[in-house]
């Protein structure tokens, strides 16, 4: 039996009525369900609409702020801090990637930092944002609840803190880097847990440091840093960059928000556009990108592997193919969301 | 036995004589010195000392300029790329960093990269270098040899390309990371096979995918990223950002300097500066930098384990053990050292 499909418009018509019915203005609502839509579209399932549900508790219980003053406060040539005011993270990133993109056109190269942010989906969303302008993208960010303990502790004071990485080819797709620190991201324990999946040995360890396989025992647990100290120290780094230059939230401080509906997350984010054009020649910039991806796709392969794909590559075939094809939602989120729409009184989502 | 101890100042002075005798200029010669001791005295074993005798041996045949003219080629406000002309890699990103900082004084942040540069040694060195200014540093570079195929390949196109990042602290030191995106970094291995030692399991693989653990056998086999496909994913954008944008080598294009002392290596690297400054009060940021560190370092640790480190922790303890009692070297390295001492007739080493 085939998923019922969707076509991105249509999510994003749902979604843009369902924040609206929330309290957000048009214009948010829309620039938060474009991107929102775009993270289902590219196949970030656990960022995508799995999230509209979390969203819609925090914002009901006052816990976001829906008519934030998203301002800078600091400027430089080269950077810039905003104070996200406690709004959606979309809408806070969303102007901190144009002002990056604004000063990376003068300046070579931009840095964009945020704090009183909020979750705002997956990272390669912004890191991707400078490409239009034919711009090198990088995002790091804080996540949104520890599940991280430094390395050889028991107390999870670091989260996945995800990094990014853009890069604009020629006729080749983008090369687009978008990883959590940690072996698995914690969207993606809550998207088995929503499919009744297991999960596999090395995502998450519990206290005693045996694998834990069971997503609905997540809690019990942790999960495990990309190879093990330098993991750990990766995604420390991201959230000194993200979270402590910006004076954001970082180790205790992070607010658990699965757990919590209503505190100031003060989530930290960053992003740093870099113009190849400053650099040399565009074109001839954009055509060694293209040649070292052919040289990398067309390499020898171990037996049994079929292709060899680039970062992105796989996200950028799922775009085309939900722009061809429409985008499956599976049954469980279309029922939560079918829930969500009853209790907003708006339109249900319906298979076209 | 415990192995001779030399002080800083002497091992300096030891390769400052060396690389004058090889021909570089004398106030090139104490850069490119200070930096390697500084390598040998951190525990950066992998790219102190032991690297004197290959880059001898690069130099007789030719394969550095003596006489580079080290300048920039483009520039913008926040940027700024170099053209090492072959010069000691030491010296091209030793002017990187000067640049950087001094661009990130006015413009908040700051990215300088380099072409036609060439084996700096330890990430780290350059990440550090914006600490004394109280600046974050970044640095990223392309490896001088290619021991990483694509994930699911067999050709070897990627090199351990590694970052560094290093946070300036207040009371604490600095968080320093410095990570290949491989499991190990070659100059481990090669000092592995330097010391007679056996590599653990899960730092290479051969070309059937068993692992290889004897270091003299590292020619028929590839290193392991880190985290699997992410490690991958970090080492090519790690070369994107330091090779192709600044239109060094990268992919086939990169020189095995182990096996080749006469090509032109072009190499790639880059350092982003950020002054912490321009986000805010230098204190506070510095303040919650301690509070951070301190309490990772108090987190409960699992059983067996004495004490939670931070990334760069070990290597400032080993500084400072290193100013106090001196810096250890091998007895195989010192033999080394004695034999190009001999053929360049100078003093060799003598432990006081």
């Amino acid at each position: 039996m085939s998923e019922p499909r969707f076509p991105l418009v249509q999510l994003c018509r749902f979604v843009t009525s369902a924040l609206q019915a929330l309290g957000l203005p048009p214009h948010d609502a829309a620039i938060v369900a474009q991107l929102m839509a775009q993270a289902e579209a590219q196949g970030s399932d656990g960022h995508g609409l799995i999230r509209l549900a979390p969203y819609a508790r925090r914002i009901r219980a006052g816990g976001i702020n829906l008519r934030p003053d998203i301002r800078v406060v600091k400027e430089r040539a080269g950077m810039a801090l905003l104070d996200g005011d406690n709004g959606m993270g979309h809408l806070v990133m969303h102007k901190a990637a144009q002002i990056a993109i604004d000063k990376a056109r003068h300046c070579g190269v931009a840095w964009v930092g945020a704090r009183l942010s909020n979750h705002a989906g997956p990272a390669s969303l912004y890191a991707r944002m400078p490409l239009a302008q034919d711009m090198i993208g990088m995002y790091f960010a804080v996540g949104n609840a520890n599940h991280l303990p430094p390395w050889g502790g028991l107390d999870m004071l670091l989260s996945t803190n995800p990094i990014a990485v853009a890069v604009p080819a020629g006729q080749e797709p983008p090369v687009v880097l978008d990883m959590a620190t940690t072996v698995a991201a914690y969207g993606k324990v809550k998207a088995k847990a929503q499919r009744g999946e297991t999960m596999p040995v090395g995502w998450m360890i519990d206290r005693l440091g045996q694998p834990l396989t069971d997503p609905k025992r997540a809690d019990e647990g942790f999960l495990m840093p990309i190879g093990g100290y330098k993991g750990y120290g990766l995604a420390l780094i991201v959230g000194l960059l993200a979270g402590t230059l910006n004076g954001a939230a970082m180790g205790s401080e992070v607010i658990d928000f699965n757990h919590d509906d209503t505190s100031v997350t003060n989530t930290g984010q960053a992003i740093l556009a870099i113009n190849p054009d400053a650099f040399g020649d565009l074109a001839a910039f954009k055509a060694r990108v293209d040649k070292l991806v052919r040289e990398l796709r067309g390499a020898e392969r171990m037996p049994g592997v079929e292709r060899i794909w680039l970062p992105g590559e796989q996200s950028h075939e799922r775009r085309m193919a939900s722009e061809r094809d429409g985008i499956a939602l599976p049954p469980a989120l279309l029922a939560q969301l079918d829930s969500l729409a009853h209790e907003l009184s708006i339109l249900a989502l319906q298979a076209s």
